[in-house]
């Protein structure tokens, strides 16, 4: 049987991640990968990612995707360029129309319905004109504030509220996401961003509750988010930056989903860099108030990074069997480890 | 549309529990109830419950299986009548040939092929031939140790061990669990009762490590089980029963799997009533060491008597929308609570 034959668009953090991943799989392979980045296009994956090719071919990075990805070249590419549905839709689309199933990490592609529902049937429908499967996965939206959650909730009888945190350490992270996150600048300064709607954040909280909401048959009339800064009591110090006291550790992000005027669904995410400096443990939480009442806790968090790129692989042959179509995580069987041969998972 | 039809056949703890939950859903109906135990069959199925009628007509409890299910009468049959694959089997058979799913709470069919892979090869035959789908699901096996493991895995690159436990309290439960667990007697019964193989303990492990390991690819050369007594250092009294110190709160079980020579999945299973009086939390506990590390803790824990009422329950939508043919937890979509109306989510 032929290896499982993966195309990675986009070769960032996430992306050449997954490469790693792949390479240490049976049965798959990786067998084009493209980045605009002048730092990465033409230059061989296996150089980029520091490892050792052991007599095998290099593999090219292309900028250009057309010579990447042609009718059917591959079974799944993954793509690992976007946050927003948006942005990523024009690469999914030139995907399903050459055949190939599609993997985006993009947070909203998680559940794009939430924000793109027009997006949404469009992608459904090219996917199912051309018999192939797009799914958005990662680890959050995908799997801690919104899985995890709904598998819980499959051992209750009633489910009344949800409230979930989680509460990360963005310290492994390089400058983009200490940007994005705004950790290290004044209070000032964030009030200008945020009136400016210049700082990011966590992208997903839309898609993590209405992926929740959805998938227990509450209908969510309302969404709020809120941001607020994590000022910081001690001088905190990474590799990549460092904060006064007073000013960000970072950002504490917040959202509520309403179901007929009640607050049923509360997600809270403070993100900041070394957050034991000030004994806060981190962790990913889940309470339901239902019967039965469940309390999970899983410390440390979940790591983001890693997560990510095991979810996308891990999901790879759930892709492939799927139905066509647009798929959620609300639609395939559970995600696992692919401790063996890849092939296997293929069914007929 | 029309309601979901749902036959109940067993209506002791589990099946009763099933027919409580089903009445509070809305677009599920419950259409027929067999019951062969003489404080029940022939009897109303509300007057059993305890629920009043609110003007719907009697559901008379039938001994008689022929009686309840016809060929395509109901869509799914719940069967909560055996712990073992084999006792189980001839009504599945008699379900599937009917036409009908079947949802079966016997601990053993959470993953028959494990010690029944004859019986489970017939399943599957029988259910393709009559185009419905049978599936094996409760608490646990069904999700605790092993489906919420193989979640958490699906964030991992790489698994190496898992350690699992389940300290539970058998406190609520009745005589019959009481004298199953062994609560209760000396350490020279518990002897007698291991060497004449009269302790049933928990039903599941085979089911739970076999469904880890073939999920993520293990081949699983060995499984071993061991039983300890708990004994208890102080007197401990419940509705049901008493234990006096020396004697045994209850039964410790755990699970070893084994592959290439090496163990790499433990499982720990300590029941026994009352396990807060020598300090001990009653929780369910998760260790993944891999990339990343896992660490997850629930307490207390799941109860397993509601647990596994909603599992079958929660599951009939895809029991209806899967492929025909034996499933089991890691063919289907995520179990999640259904809080609104259940024909919403049948596919077409």
């Amino acid at each position: 049987m032929e290896n499982i034959k993966i195309a990675v668009w986009g070769f960032g953090a996430m992306g050449s991640g997954i490469a790693s991943m792949l390479l240490k799989k049976t049965g798959a392979e990786i067998v084009g990968v493209c980045d605009i980045h002048p730092d990465r296009a033409g230059k061989d994956m296996y150089d980029i990612l520091g490892i050792d090719r052991k007599g095998k071919a290099p593999l090219i990075i292309k900028s250009n995707i057309e010579e990447v990805i042609k009718e059917k070249s591959c079974d799944v590419a993954i793509i690992a360029t976007d946050s927003y549905t948006k942005n990523a839709f024009p690469k999914i689309k030139f995907c399903l129309e050459k055949k190939v199933n599609v993997i985006s990490t993009a947070e909203e592609m998680a559940f794009p319905k939430a924000q793109s529902p027009e997006l949404a049937e469009e992608m459904d429908r090219i996917a199912k004109e051309n018999g192939v499967t797009v799914l958005g996965t990662g680890i959050n939206p995908g799997f801690v504030l919104d899985y995890l959650i709904l598998a819980l909730t499959g051992t209750c009888e009633a489910v009344e509220v949800i409230k979930a945190s989680r509460v990360n350490d963005l310290s492994p992270f390089g400058h983009a996401v200490m940007e994005e996150q705004g950790v290290g600048i004044s209070p000032e300064e964030f009030k200008k961003r945020i009136a400016n709607n210049a700082l990011a954040g966590h992208v997903g909280f839309p898609e993590s509750i209405r992926m929740v909401a959805e998938g227990i048959g509450w209908d969510i009339e309302k969404i709020e988010q809120t941001k607020d800064p994590i000022i910081s009591n001690t001088y905190r110090k990474t590799k990549y930056t460092e904060v006064k006291p007073g000013n960000l550790a970072g950002v504490r992000q917040r959202g509520f989903g309403y179901v007929d005027g009640t607050l049923k669904i509360e997600m809270d995410h403070p993100q900041q860099i070394l957050p034991q400096t000030e004994n806060i443990d981190t962790g990913d939480y889940i309470t339901i108030k239902g019967n039965p009442a469940i309390n999970l806790q899983i410390k440390p968090e979940i790591p983001g990074g890693t997560g990510t790129v095991a979810m996308c692989v891990n999901m790879i042959p759930h892709v492939i069997n799927s139905r066509p179509g647009l798929k959620t995580m609300l639609d395939l069987p559970v995600p696992r480890a692919i401790m063996g041969d890849m092939r296997k998972l293929i069914e007929r």
